[in-house]
């Protein structure tokens, strides 16, 4: 699955965050991480080749006034042309997926109605929803990172890996597709650790796998029920 | 009563719409029509004093992927700076009006839960609207202007006064408000006309003074009968 993150921010090399998020992406050859506001004005061409070529889009930027900054607009408003972009036209980027990853400086809660913002993360994102629609994307769940340098070390740590995550892993959500990436990152692990180490997360491996089991005779189980409660 | 229209449209010169729009500005004293995309990158002091200036701000733009063009965005974020608008600073555009003019391509029954769109514009412009609240100004109703080339003779010269009313009647949506506008805007064109229209003239707007004491009568009636209710 290939992964194209778009970063729009206007004084990218002043924000920690993204430098941050920057480096969770580094080693990861599916994913394609492409500054807007470096390559302005856009190659057309350029830009929708990128987007046609992704299974997944990212919009990565931080809330200005509740919507994100200009340079993301303008991708939006050259780049998604009605013959690259409408289903009953090219339809490039119909059954792809499309996703949020946004950087506040408030904290999350302050969000929502009834709240200092008034509004909630999900009503102010109504323009991207409506845009996925329109060209026939999924719009997944928006990854939201709050008040960045504010989280401890390991919320960090675990962030970087809800990140990775985010850009990688297919089914997002899924319980079964959270299991297999996990396991699969934990064994690429395995080559750069200690003979120690290496033993002490096989052991965690084996007991993944064997939660993996337990689940599939459940599910097995179920599908069983299911299908005597249908005669 | 001062208006800022801010103009935001990367090919205005193509835009019948906005130019039709700009004839109903023209002899109005009190309105500054502007130009977003003129004036980038923008003199952010020259932009904040403009809107200081003004009592009611109007964003007035094409709908382009369920928002504003590029242009409006970059003059949020570099304009509004928390110095200058955040209440708790500069707090300068405080207590004014914020009015959104939209023109659409579609229809505007094609926006809404159920619809083609699927988002209402009410929906989608949560964030001009979160926007307002932030920097404590009053979101006026918005003022949409749908499919302008469909519009016909008389649609377009009714366009032609809504709009100059949205711009410039204080307390829009008030019915004395609406009657004391119209009778103002009807006097001042009675200096243009024949003698014989102005005769005319001179019959409607006693008409109108007419209704208007009939309507003060009305109130009055209404306020005795309330205080009596309360005794």
């Amino acid at each position: 699955m290939k992964t194209l993150v778009l970063v729009s921010h206007p004084t990218l090399e002043n924000s920690y965050s993204q430098q941050f998020l920057k480096r969770a992406v580094t080693e990861e050859k599916d994913v394609v991480w492409h500054v807007l506001d470096q390559v302005r004005p856009y190659d057309v061409a350029t830009e929708q080749a990128l987007s046609a070529d992704a299974d997944r889009v990212i919009f990565q930027f931080p809330f200005y006034w509740y919507s994100a900054p200009a340079s993301l607009k303008e991708w939006e408003d050259t780049v998604l042309t009605r013959r690259f972009a409408y289903p009953d036209h090219g339809g490039a980027l119909a059954g792809k997926e499309l996703g949020l990853v946004l950087t506040l400086g408030l904290p999350a809660e302050n969000y929502g109605v009834g709240q200092k913002e008034r509004f909630s993360i999900d009503q102010l994102t109504t323009p991207f929803q409506a845009l996925a629609a329109k060209l026939q994307m999924t719009f997944l769940p928006q990854f939201i990172v709050a008040r960045f340098s504010d989280l401890s070390e390991t919320q960090k740590q675990l962030l970087f890996t809800r990140y990775r995550r985010y850009l990688t892993q297919a089914s997002l959500g899924h319980l079964q597709a959270d299991l297999q990436w996990t396991t699969e990152r934990l064994t690429s692990l395995k080559r750069r650790l200690t003979k120690q180490q290496s033993a002490q997360l096989q052991l965690i491996l084996e007991q993944l796998n064997e939660g993996q089991a337990q689940l599939d005779a459940l599910k097995t189980t179920l599908t069983m029920i299911r299908d005597s409660e249908d005669q």
